[in-house]
């Protein structure tokens, strides 16, 4: 590995990468706004060692073992769990090598930037990764995963977090965040309500788990009880610091029925709905969010368009989440309309889209964010945050919907030292992107400069009223 | 705002700067050829002085608006008329600060480098517009507009028009365009049929706008008196210059119906007609249009796949054009097929194709014109028509389709003011990208100038007939 | 024309242009693979001189006279036969003229490209065609054709190449394959099985291929029979080199019906079939060659989304093949789903896929491959073989898919002097993409030779089991 070059990621030409570092060297060092992510809160709470570097860097990332078990790789040697708990590869070290042997097939991915970031920036290992040093490297690493800077609450700070939120099911009781309260910790990390295990009647857990929430609330099992349920839960939510919801669906549909139907719908999915009924339930159910939204200020957050657990072979001997999730076409034009007629024009919704199809872009997301009061745009996601899905991002919407119908950067990660890698890339292609229009004098650099913190920070931090 | 840099827009490394730049020289002062676009053609007739640059600038340009309402800005404020007759703000200067206020939303947009080039080459004016300046901007543009040199025909000749087209209803005397015939003026403006309010059912007004066209062309209330009815119109615009029709449809569906099916359908949709009706009627016209373009050799330009006032409270208030209409995915392939099958290898039609569906340009919309002699495709629309869009554009089609199955530019406006700018912006890009080719040797230099005179104006004057 | 400039593709920047320079050098003279295409057999087994410059360059290529034809040149004038019998032009020269005073319409196409190397690499020829030169050259051409060094087989060797597949019919006997084999030439042409014509119950000559095939393979015609005829014509292509399968689908869809479903639905389409019943047994026998593939270790290849033969009336006057197969939207996610379930985990299947929908890249066909051991990405394809295509191909799947994911290219070419220009082109478009991650950091300059490399080389070599 080289070192970590001072111009990665800037534009090749030497007039414009020079902006492009004025730019960067503005933003490079301003605080981290985390407003989506999937760490876990026990980190913060129990500030406890991190274990050995494959548990850090290859088990939980699937991005990573996608790749791998792409080209052959069974996840069972890389560590992963099996549902029926037969046995796995449990040696880190093993684990480690196997990662080193095939480190090549990450040439030209996100996944080869953040990991080299971390590992230069955290660990101070300039070499690239290979076969030949994976066992130096590895005992490198997990010698320093003992030292106390090593530490969730030593990394928040190493990091310049100022606020992260976290990801938390809907009847999660939140005794993490509790006890990070409690703690007198100054960090800051806020829940963010995500009701799609009570929301989503096609899983086969959704009666128990709607059972479970509307006990937890207090409420009745029936539809205006159900609805009272999420008041209460939100409620709970914001007493712990959430800010946002955030909903994660098949599609981006939504609907408005009446009362009467949409309470003749919840009795239907409560028993064996139907694919249309658990659709049209969750289409409902995103315009009864942004209805509560309304009222108690949460921001809402809409990710659709994963197909997810697309092989059913490998969900059944290892669950969710295993690089298996698929991106198919989404239309938001039709499908969004429902909510926006009821929302869109009302100043107190925020509604941030995200999308994994890229053709919305400037086909459907920056004409609706650049004409509705209530909508705005998420950064790119996902498989799409990266370089190139980052360039393509900016260069797709900002013509129609302009910078400040976005809302800056989130880093969506279970990796926690890929936190600064990040936002570290994301700051450095919107400085690229900006200096490319400096440089064809499309833009006046203080304008640039002023753009790139408000990408860097300021955005993401009003947007999500933190 | 920095004067206008000479080598804005141009390829930033400077090899290619220096080509870009030799390109442009040679095309920048060629007479603009508008063969489609929503100027008044009271404007020439009437040669009076334009208002307020409130109402130059902000209230007629749906793209100015839009983004002020994204971002909270109410279209009272801005001076947008309500339908209810309602009070809207009518003091231009306030529009005016207003608009100042918020223009930093516009970096990044076209509409900024519009704005631009027209404060600077209409009104000297070098200044970045800014609360602060807004007043004294304000002033200097209102006084100027005053002088006989801001008058729509002086503004005409100093644009270096040659042509330019108006867009108008079925219906339209055409009073405008004789009178401008008849004042002997030698600005050369010609109407274009747009039959849309007589051909789309699902309007509202759509029975009384078809009575209205029959008995002004002086025909039955039937199949067969409705299509001559077209052929009376078609020709009385033709005979005021006309040489194009345009259809601004919600989709690219085309039908070829029996005589006797098509009349029941008219029959039908007269009445109250399902959607499916209405859209196979549009899909009928399109067929019949392109029929009557071969006999009358009318121009026929289709712009698909907007999904028009899709804010029915903004609609209810203020009515059509007022930035909500979103683009949606446009099927060409399917739907075209009906009237290809009938006169897509008929060398007397020339049928203009545009998209607002990016995707589509290098699917479906290159191979078809890369194929079908009829076919030509339009520049980059709406939405698409700025520097990144311009470039996708060509990038997206050449390869496939080549220059000249394209036809130059289009401004497109409503705002007079944009159309020099529009056009400068256009050759610009166009002269950037040839500039690239020339650059890693795919073309000749002497190749790319002659292909720049062709895209900045020869195939638009060969293509729509002037 | 210019001379080959040895810069042509690469970056314009002088330092990721030196980079592309070393990249290219190392990888320029690799041995040619060729696993997919369209070339005659017969030209390697009989070795007989080409015929005028006119059947060589102009009448078997469609992406020419596609282009012509929609600027108005008849087919019959370009010597294109008509399936009447009915007279077109023989003179060769006269077509060769007609082309050549067309030629300014190919500018910014790769066809421009493919026939400039052609021309100075094979006949030494560096000006540009034009109608004034026009009979120069083809005198010149014509000359030269007729020396031994032009034959194919010696151009087999000038090319480089190390093996060629060509594309067969399931009931081809292959006897050219045979011949070749006799002849104890050195060259390696081999045969791949494409069933298309008895898998498509669509085609009026179904059911007459489908007796002709079983008949062939000596098995019964009932549905144990049908798939019992592919496994014996798929070993006796094998026999002959063939290392894999392809299917020209006009969509992904892929089925796994019961045996005794697939076998009612193979009576059915026997018969009078379903515009349904002849797409679902396409899907099918997709997921039954997967199946063979397997058992047989052949290769699959599935090439879908060609609207095939959409204009009628040059179907009916000159058949197939004539440059009216047009792309359309293509679905990956839900169509290929049956066949992923059974064998997508299968690490003895490899299947290539390809697509005309360039929004599948990184929505659908990344993610797919980036995930499923058994998939692969073919190269950019048809139209999309080009400059711009092959770099919107590696910007839009190397992120989530990787490299390694990827096998290398596939000329795909009826025009044999097209190979080494494809090849070329391919190298340099890689090199220019590898040398942009060089130059802005993302990769290191050793790594990316390797890439290049593999690119170039081994990647189809190994894909296509070589």
């Amino acid at each position: 590995m080289m070192a970590l070059h001072p111009d990665r990621l800037f534009p090749i030409e030497a007039d414009a990468r020079g902006i492009a570092r004025r730019l960067f060297s503005a933003v490079e060092s301003l605080p981290i706004v985390s407003p989506h992510g999937h760490t876990d809160p026990l980190w913060y709470a129990n500030d406890e060692a991190f274990p050995d570097p494959a548990r850090l860097f290859v088990k939980p990332d699937h991005y990573i073992f996608r790749m791998l078990y792409s080209q052959g790789v069974k996840l069972e040697e890389l560590g992963v769990p099996r549902r029926d708990g037969g046995s796995v590869e449990i040696d880190g070290r093993k684990i480690w090598r196997l990662f080193a042997k095939h480190w090549y097939l990450f040439r030209g991915t996100p996944s080869r930037l953040w990991f080299e970031h971390a590992l230069e920036t955290v660990f101070g290992i300039e070499e690239r990764l290979s076969e030949k040093n994976a066992d130096a490297i590895y005992d490198r690493i997990a010698e320093r995963l003992t030292e106390p800077s090593m530490r969730p609450r030593a990394l928040y700070k190493q990091f310049g977090i100022e606020v992260i939120s976290t990801t938390d099911a809907a009847t999660d009781d939140l005794a993490a965040h509790d006890a990070i309260l409690k703690s007198g910790w100054s960090g800051r990390v806020v829940p963010a309500y995500r009701p799609d295990a009570v929301v989503d009647a096609s899983r086969a857990d959704f009666g128990a788990n709607v059972e479970q929430f509307v006990a937890l609330a207090g409420t009745k099992l029936e539809y205006q009880g159900y609805l009272e349920a999420h008041r209460v839960r939100r409620a709970y939510f914001k007493a712990r610091g959430a800010t946002s919801t955030d909903h994660g669906h098949p599609n981006a549909r939504t609907a408005n029925l009446s009362a009467s139907e949409a309470s003749a719908l919840f009795e239907r999915v409560l028993k064996d709905p139907s694919a249309e009924d658990a659709d049209l339930f969750r289409a409902q159910m995103l315009t009864e969010m942004a209805r509560m939204s309304v009222e108690d200020g949460l921001v809402m957050q809409i990710h659709p368009g994963s197909f997810r657990n697309h092989n059913p072979a490998l969900f059944d001997w290892f669950g969710t989440d295993k690089g298996a999730d698929i991106p198919r076409a989404t239309n938001y034009v039709e499908e969004l309309k429902p909510l926006l007629d009821a929302f869109g024009n009302d100043p107190r919704l925020t509604l941030i889209l995200f999308t994994l199809d890229e053709t919305s872009y400037s086909r459907e997301l920056a004409p609706l964010a650049g004409h509705y009061p209530a909508l705005r745009l998420g950064p790119a996601w996902w498989f799409h945050d990266s370089p190139e899905g980052m360039r393509r991002f900016r260069e797709l919407t900002t013509e129609t919907a302009g910078f400040y119908n976005t809302v800056g950067f989130n880093d969506d990660t279970r990796a926690y030292l890929s936190i600064p890698a990040r936002h570290d890339m994301a700051r450095r292609v919107d400085c690229a992107f900006l200096a490319r229009l400096v440089a064809d004098y499309r833009m006046d650099e203080d304008e640039a400069h002023e753009i790139a913190h408000d990408l860097a920070y300021r955005l993401a931090k009003e947007a999500y009223k933190f």
